[in-house]
């Protein structure tokens, strides 16, 4: 029985986990003492992901921003939560803890009170001034310049990280802030992952999480890259870390201060309960399986997939995205590695490449597109489609933690019909969380089991091809808000109802045991369509044939000098008036 | 002024040509004495393309096969000729020759009298009793041995053939038929071209024309492949050449005979009227566009793309169809080359890759659906879509002979659209018709002008391509139905009416010259997709990866194991009734 605050009974006190998504976010009540979901509601972001242009000025972005408005994640906590609590039933008087989970790295800059940049009028129109989302990929050339010259240095925080930093994390995001817009890199005060900046909003104080820091912020055996590194990258950024990031980093699970009056005002929680320190939407889910063993590879499978394992020693696999003295749970070492596209992809073969008749019959019959074509690809056997691709259609994160690779696919005909490629496509990803899986055993640590979270759960020819191509029974996390349920796990750890993650976890988290089990007949004509996914991933990805690459370089080239009408470079002029918005 | 028939004014003298295609024949009444076209008509085929089932017992054919029902040839003699004799308003009377051209190699077995296996009752249902259309690919093992065969041997004929023996041609579907059904192969006295067949039918007399004995039927230098290197092939098939083809081989434009009653009672034309000898669409096509000198290369552009090219010299080009001599006209060695998909991937990509929004502006904006992708794809400048294909989804012709080749297409992102990749099939071929020309050149056969045939003459989305990439001007073969016009003029030929096949081409045919030519700038980015192109080609057509023939060979295999309603082997047992049908 959880220890709970004594004005609550420990049968009734409930917790409320906060899952900040791509496009919305998700309030979720559970119950302390078994983790029983109680409510949810969810609130769409009013300005999604910002891609084609900012909706302050309509002015176009270049290719490959992605922002977003942080008054966007007020709004969650004003809308979600208190409809989560009016679904639940519950009186909010229930409620002894509250904790958060977003994506990452989405970062942004602030002043010294926390206030966005965006906010200031004299900077609403400036996009550098917004919050960078995760799959802001326009970076991509400073993060190149921070890992050549880590390695050229031979930093030894290099390897932790796979050998390659991400155009997608802070130090790539922010070298690109103060390249392309310097005022606004002098005005940033500090430059603070979302999942900080929203406790930030709650508790009134910042904090820092040991998980962002360390797979996002290059925070590696207590410290971040040096001065003398940051002064070689750039001269104007070796102050980086000291004036802008530094700040004390605190263990998941831990209490990052107490709600704030105007935090109870927007949620309607009670004043001073606690609010647990940052996480992240992958991090968080392991608990929400009960799966913090190492060996348990927990994959979050969405728009894309994110591998998150703890492990009881330090190994460094090439090509993971990190490892993290506590990234997932306190006293483990986390790592963690990831395909940028998995969903995304399916959604976009769905979106742009089926043709009507496909559409007409989903329709007649009641089905999703995506069981449709689904339905379809399961009526032939493995290996009949003819076809392999590469699922690059967002670039590679895990093992090849490049960008600018893009998709293929081999082995067209006259016959193949979209539902072969959308089967191609499948099990291209699967065939990616495989190459991830290998690449850990590798490195010296075992997979023993293999958890899956996350939307696409419930495509279940998806989930057959996954336990088929990894030749492992795939374990269902219980709850189909994992990440919420994560985060409510860690508010009642901050709340003092448990004395840790994983005793919270025992309780509150679950998972359907070995819901599916691989077929060794289809799983051998897997290992041969494997072993060509290998050779085309090696000369695609490994350099023996840079095309995508050129291709991209050049498709870059010829719309900037083509378009008479190309976006314009953001702005970066400072606007004459000046002041906070409204 | 022509030399017509002493009892026809030389301003009335027509001549009909008659283009055998795919799907359908056309009828073309020409003046002889300007080439002006009076009439045409055309018929479908009642049994089309039987690619899936047999019509005559509606049973399932193993992937690969296309057959056609021989009937249907002489449905367009009885619709078409009339039809277009009643368009063209001209008395009969005033048609003085008749000529025609087929699709190569379609090829079927006969009896001594011509009467085709299939027409007999007790081999109706056989489908090795039917014409091969030539884009039969079920011969593939046996082209594989043939050539291989040669090689070993080191037969001087290979090299004309650019190192291969086409699964399409007659030597491997006649050695199909004997090793599939050899009681067939056996009672097949004749095994002729539909080319040839036709003629015979139209005169009542076996005729063999230089142009399909040459390339389909490796007849080289006044000879078939000798008995010795057939009896190696297989002991059966030793006598193949001599009892089978063996037979007169006369020129292209020649007589082959007189119209016969019979035949004149189908057209209704004028019993008695000279018949050229056979020939085939690509190769009839030339005079029509009056583009017979060394180094004018005819690309006739349709579902597939056929390059044509007399030459003064006989050269080994690797990769080429075959060279001949006589090939095209008498007197020059005729070379070809082709590519196996052009229009045929278009059309695969609007039916089953194009998502509903574009059929639906299509419709509204009155337009094809490639004339709204050609549409949208030309709004960006070439290398914009960031993609690069290869065209082989119906396997490659030259220069690689691998109809076990299949598409690939590179550089797919997120945001990839429809036309993106509409427009890189439309690129790919371009670059093979390309890497056919280098391919001429580099065996020392100068390319010296360029001229386009064919359907795909109306895209001029397409022409540009094809201008930028080969970076040379088009001309375009004055005439929409080029291979119609073609034949006329080797019925002017045949008769009497021009001396020879170019002085009627001189007077009968025409072009519009540089329709379209190169911009410098796009031709310099194709030049650097080209490299991308020609990398790829050789890394997956070259044996680099073989990875297209193993995911071939594993899709036919589990088909193979795991369809419980696999497609039966071709009927071979004999029919208990025999005799012929009515």
């Amino acid at each position: 029985m959880p220890d709970v605050n004594a004005n609550i009974s420990a049968v009734d006190a409930c917790v409320i986990g906060i899952d900040f998504g791509t496009l919305s976010g998700r309030a979720l009540v559970v119950r302390v003492a078994d983790g029983a979901e109680l409510g949810s509601a969810v609130h769409e972001y009013r300005h999604g992901v910002m891609d084609t242009d900012l909706a302050a000025t309509g002015r176009a972005l270049p290719p490959d921003w992605a922002l977003q408005d942080p008054e966007d994640y007020l709004d969650v906590l004003r809308a979600a939560v208190p409809a989560a609590v009016a679904e639940a039933g519950i009186a909010p008087s229930q409620v002894i803890g509250v904790a958060t989970d977003f994506t990452a790295c989405t970062v942004l800059p602030v002043l010294a009170d926390g206030t966005p940049l965006c906010r200031l009028t004299e900077l609403a129109y400036r996009p550098h001034a917004y919050a960078k989302l995760w799959k802001h990929h326009a970076s991509q050339p400073q993060a190149d310049r921070i890992t050549e010259l880590a390695r050229s240095r031979g930093e030894p925080w290099l390897p932790r990280y796979g050998g390659k930093i991400s155009a997608e994390w802070q130090f790539a995001k922010a070298l690109q802030l103060l390249e392309e817009d310097p005022d606004a890199y002098r005005l940033a005060q500090r430059w603070i992952e979302a999942a900080d900046w929203i406790i930030w909003q709650l508790t009134g104080t910042e904090t820092r999480n040991a998980c962002t820091a360390g797979y996002k912020g290059i925070f590696q055996d207590g410290r971040y890259p040096s001065r003398d590194y940051l002064a070689a990258l750039h001269p104007g950024f070796a102050g980086f870390a000291d004036d802008k990031l530094a700040h004390p980093i605190l263990p998941l699970g831990s209490r990052a201060g107490s709600l704030t009056a105007r935090a109870a005002g927007w949620t309607g929680l009670p004043a001073g309960i606690a609010v647990a320190v940052g996480n992240v939407d992958a991090h968080v889910t392991p608990p929400a399986a009960n799966a913090l063993a190492p060996g348990q590879m927990v994959a979050i499978m969405g728009t894309s997939n994110c591998h998150v394992m703890n492990g009881s020693v330090l190994a460094e696999v090439p090509g993971m995205c990190g490892v993290v003295d506590g990234g997932i749970v306190a006293g483990s070492w986390g790592y963690e590695a990831g395909q940028t596209g998995v969903g995304d992809i399916f959604a976009w073969f769905a979106d742009h490449a089926v043709p009507p008749e496909y559409h007409a019959q989903a329709r007649r019959r009641g089905l999703t597109l995506h069981e449709l074509l689904s339905e379809q690809a399961a009526s032939q056997p493995p290996g009949a489609t003819g076809l392999i691709a590469l699922d690059w259609l967002n670039g590679n994160r895990s093992v090849l933690v490049d960008h600018r690779l893009s998709g293929a696919i081999v082995g067209l005909t006259l016959a193949t019909r979209a539902p072969d490629i959308y089967r191609a496509l499948l099990e291209a990803t699967a065939f990616g969380t495989r190459v991830i899986i290998d690449a850990f055993e590798a490195g010296g640590l075992p997979v023993t089991e293999l958890v899956i979270a996350g939307g696409l759960m419930r495509n279940e020819f998806l989930m057959q091809i996954y336990s088929d191509v990894t030749r492992r029974p795939l374990h269902m996390v219980a709850s189909a808000q994992a990440p919420a349920l994560g985060s409510a796990i860690h508010a009642a750890v901050a709340a003092g109802a448990y004395p840790d993650v994983p005793a919270a976890a025992a309780a509150m988290g679950r998972t359907a045991a070995a819901a599916y089990v691989p077929d060794p007949r289809a799983a051998d004509v897997y290992d041969q369509l494997y072993a060509e996914y290998l050779l085309l991933h090696d000369y695609f990805g490994r350099g023996a044939n840079d095309v995508m690459h050129r291709l991209r370089a050049l498709r870059d080239r010829v719309i900037d000098e083509h378009s008479a009408d190309a976006p314009p470079a953001p702005d970066t002029a400072l606007a004459p008036e000046a002041g906070v918005r409204p």
